[in-house]
């Protein structure tokens, strides 16, 4: 039974400063953790048919839900808000949300980048707490480490080597990230910004 | 500036098995995160208006966002869900829900109980995606390791030494998970789901 | 097939500030990490055996070898290195390899306190580079993460709640700290220290 | 000050299945770690000599040794052990040690593999304990998440994404495994082990 599958209608292309190429090769990693989600809950399933739901194997592999999850839930989250050619709304919502705890939505694009190149590899994410309307810039260590619980993302950046090295090798972090700022998806950052503000997890689109 | 205040309502007593001493010990450590966390949002800030926003103690001191926030609202959650003599509902919408994935209510006890001694310390959570409707229970290691970003939380177990060990020593790990699930405020929980299938994450109580 | 056993000749009592009852109790989950990495390998073996070492749940077991081994390695280190009414050897190889980082052995001891207070629980390490045969004081959370691979652990303290919570409920840890380092087995460490300079690792004793 | 400096005596070139590009993008990482660990140390240095030894700052800042340091050692320890062109010593104290554990020098090399191509990115270790001449493959996950205390690194290989992506983009993880395992250096190998059986860690080379 796969209750996941890739969902197609969020894959970019046409980016500016991040290849088809780039995303292609990238793309493909996701559609693996959408497989390796499917894989572990049938086989935790299988598992508990079995009478192995106290094992220490079934332990063991109940364990690795936040990798498969994350990897699969955090690429939707990303590639759905990369779009080519969007205008950051500086008066929209988010702009408005960002601008109270830094300033300014540059402030906010400043401390986004800076949190991106934090050292080791894992995502950047704008969080909101749904009880006090409070943002923050996160960094998320592999895929798992440092999300808040029931926090809700709203914008969501890959920093992990894969997703700069075909476009510019080991060193092209910096530039990457440019790039990603400068193609989110503002339109749809809104829509998540204002249901967070009603305490809902948009869809992850 | 203090964001974050102590929720005092939150604070349970005349548990069966865990004793208010044991709830006010751990609730100070409850106190601490809301400190820290406030503390930390603090000095951050500080160091953005200081230019320092761009340094590696600031991007360091911003890593701990997961311990401290986590810290803080996953024990907001525990408590929370913590309520002497409430029968489990069977037929509420929480028990309908994991009934599809568990084949039962205590199917799915039995798999939260065994969650809960996963080896190390940490949290038992039963998260909801709302995209698919799917419910699992996740082991979280530390206060931040293994949250899924944008599941919501519907039952939240502490498995820290300290949750434990005024009433039990170290190895009473065993008897007092049985005890929290005795004590589990299912009313509140029946709430939770009905919310988490809205899409929406309750405000934390 | 048993490779390792509890190593009783290690175990603390008498020490000033840390009840033997303390002792006793964190004792018995010393017990368990040895038992645990006993049945850890043996299970590995016999999935290599049956064909399954290429498996999801014989790869997910085996990432269980820092936890365990970890458990059980540092508390040998940490019960070897305790011992009561031992004066500091300010002039012995220790006490002039710290002088040369921290300028002084209080200097160290201080160093290492506040270390042991890092926000989390984990195991505070001195540990020494044979290439460089400089010093640090690392915080290790949990079990397994810092450890520096070929680094060679001089002075070990657990900073586990298990560790105080006998003798001080969770609010102890500065309180246990202090009792810590008045009962470091100074002979030992000299021992150690003057093993690393030779490059090796002593016995865990 | 610069207690460490790169190591360029150990960069390898020429291997079979690994590009020299590859190598030069990867060994410029390796040099960010070398800067990073001294910059880490001096700003350490200076906090303490400025009364700030105590700060949350410095804490955090000190957590990241594991981090900094595992990313330099392991890579002194990898690059060394990659060599062009030498033949397995099945008869050397390594292939004997190895086959008690494992069956046969070629069973280990299975096993080596298989960890190596553990989920999420890290390191393939295989350590020796000193106390009981045992062996085992070890997954390390990131630079820091896994080391065993005072046990000794034989053979160890990278498995972050910027190891193998130069030479095969996102999906040449299993090639790149077996072109490392056909570029030991088994005459250091054997080196290593033989040192490990004394007790000893060998210089990082």
């Amino acid at each position: 039974m796969s209750v996941y599958s890739v969902r197609e209608e969020l894959k970019p292309s046409g980016l500016n400063g991040i290849s088809d190429e780039q995303i292609n090769d990238h793309w493909n990693l996701y559609v693996g953790y959408v497989n390796n989600v499917n894989a572990l809950n049938n086989q935790l399933a299988d598992m508990r048919g079995n009478g192995e739901g106290g094992t220490a194997a079934y332990t063991d592999r109940r364990r690795r839900f936040g990798f498969e999850y994350d990897g699969m839930v955090l690429h939707e989250y990303y590639f759905g808000n990369l779009k080519a050619g969007v205008d950051m709304n500086h008066d929209g919502p988010f702009g408005a949300l960002v601008a109270e705890s830094f300033g300014s939505v540059d402030a906010w694009a400043e401390d986004f980048k800076t949190c991106g190149k934090s050292r080791g590899i894992g995502w950047t994410i704008t969080y909101y707490d749904p009880v006090t309307g409070q943002v923050n810039n996160h960094f998320i260590q592999h895929h798992e480490e440092g999300h808040i619980s029931g926090f809700i993302p709203l914008v969501v950046m890959d920093c992990w080597e894969h997703a700069w090295m075909v476009d510019h090798g080991a060193g092209g972090r910096g530039a990457y990230i440019d790039a990603v700022v400068d193609n989110l998806n503002w339109g749809l950052i809104d829509e998540r910004t204002k249901a967070a503000q009603e305490g809902k997890v948009l869809n992850r689109f």
